[in-house]
């Protein structure tokens, strides 16, 4: 299994509609409303990074507003 | 209250009229045209995280032109 | 409660040092090794923002090899 | 007169130290520590674009843990 | 008198055509097609910050296909 | 002959299409889809200067949803 | 096995010491100088995400003037 | 003939120190002093790529405070 971060930046004025358009899709085990560089945080888990190609080519696609993404594969975790 | 900036990038050429639209805006206490990376300066004042994300999901939405916005919140202040 | 993310560089080849460091402090509910533009992302939770400030003045500044971090506090959450 | 704005990023956990050294200088007329890509705000207003330089090589440079300034100079205003 | 430089990024595809049109504007002095972090290099004279104001408010704004501009006013120079 | 690197933002959700529309061009020696501030990374081999140029212009120009490349030209190498 | 992309930045003057130092590593398989918003290009070779952590660890940190790594982990490849 | 801009970040404090430093050296055409993102530009003409490598590993590693530089190959230019 990888773990990884989605850092997202929106259209500004779209972060409510983006965060609740995300909020329901597969893989997404968490999402986060923020303030500063990026606007909006996914932590995502996907079986391989075959399935991670397709979360973005499928299920980023389908929301408007998403003007960039830049996503960190996790290596370790401690919580 | 919580006191942040916003550090605004607009369409090349939309400067002037970015500010304009910006200056009679909602918690908006003073806002600034700069030269560099970013090319608006606004200090906001909320009364706490929800105003915030409101000012942003309203009236930054009701804006053209604004291509990105970086908030800043501030903790402590000295004038 | 104020709920942010730090994201942190580190000085090259000191990133399982400083995951370790950080592991055990006060603040931090989840700590991530990372690959891309940084190396480890901290989920932090703090009283209010004094805290916060805190948490940076002490907890970071005892831990030696980490070159920059970005700070950014969150408005909203789905799990 | 020159209105300017220096964003500033320290060394981490110097936020505290850096924001109280730099509170008392000349020129510079307010002063915000904050959370995201920078970790101090000042406002700065110097005579002409000289004194600005001078700003930056003597001020600057008695104050420790700097570690990256970026200047914007603003050509409008309104409050 | 202000000498600047402007930092341009274009739309990927249009570096030629942006060189061709931004060539011959009153203010810029010289201009440069690179290659990096951005596209195309100016560097301009005006005669005050309300003159490089009106560079950006009327020029750049004809110009299609100018993504993003980053300008950077100089304090002085030796050739 | 000039080597360079040519590191490729799309709109999020394009990145295989884009992958695809690129693996075939002239010029293109490798093409890889990678995770994290940039979404491809060519290399890429031309004759001079002028070819890359042209590469920019025609190539990338017919190519949708490339939002940003930043070219390195290469100046040693070891394999 | 992953491959990936290490884009490195070094001190101002050490570029071809650092590229000389790298050049023999294990898991290196082709290196680059180039010139741009980084100094140094890596593709590199390893096993596993365990292994990737490991060359960050134990050979960046052996090498001096180093300042600054990013990892792009790829998904796909075309020759 | 290679026509390249070096932007260069210093430490703070440090911009005249190095701007004077730099003012002499060869292949340097002009140095110009800047607020911005970077604190100095040089605009520099060498014989080849590997005259711009010595450019760095030589001259460049002379000069102290100098904290990172980026450097643009220009293909075209019209002054």
């Amino acid at each position: 299994m990888i773990e990884a971060f989605v850092l997202v930046v929106v259209k500004p004025g779209t972060e409510e509609k983006v965060y609740n358009a995300l909020a329901g899709e597969k893989h997404i085990k968490e999402i986060y409303r923020v303030y500063g560089e990026y606007d909006i945080i996914l932590r995502v888990e996907v079986e391989n990074i075959g399935e991670l190609d397709r979360f973005h080519d499928e299920i980023l696609r389908r929301i408007s507003n998403i003007e960039m993404t830049e996503t960190l594969i996790a290596s370790s975790y401690r919580g």
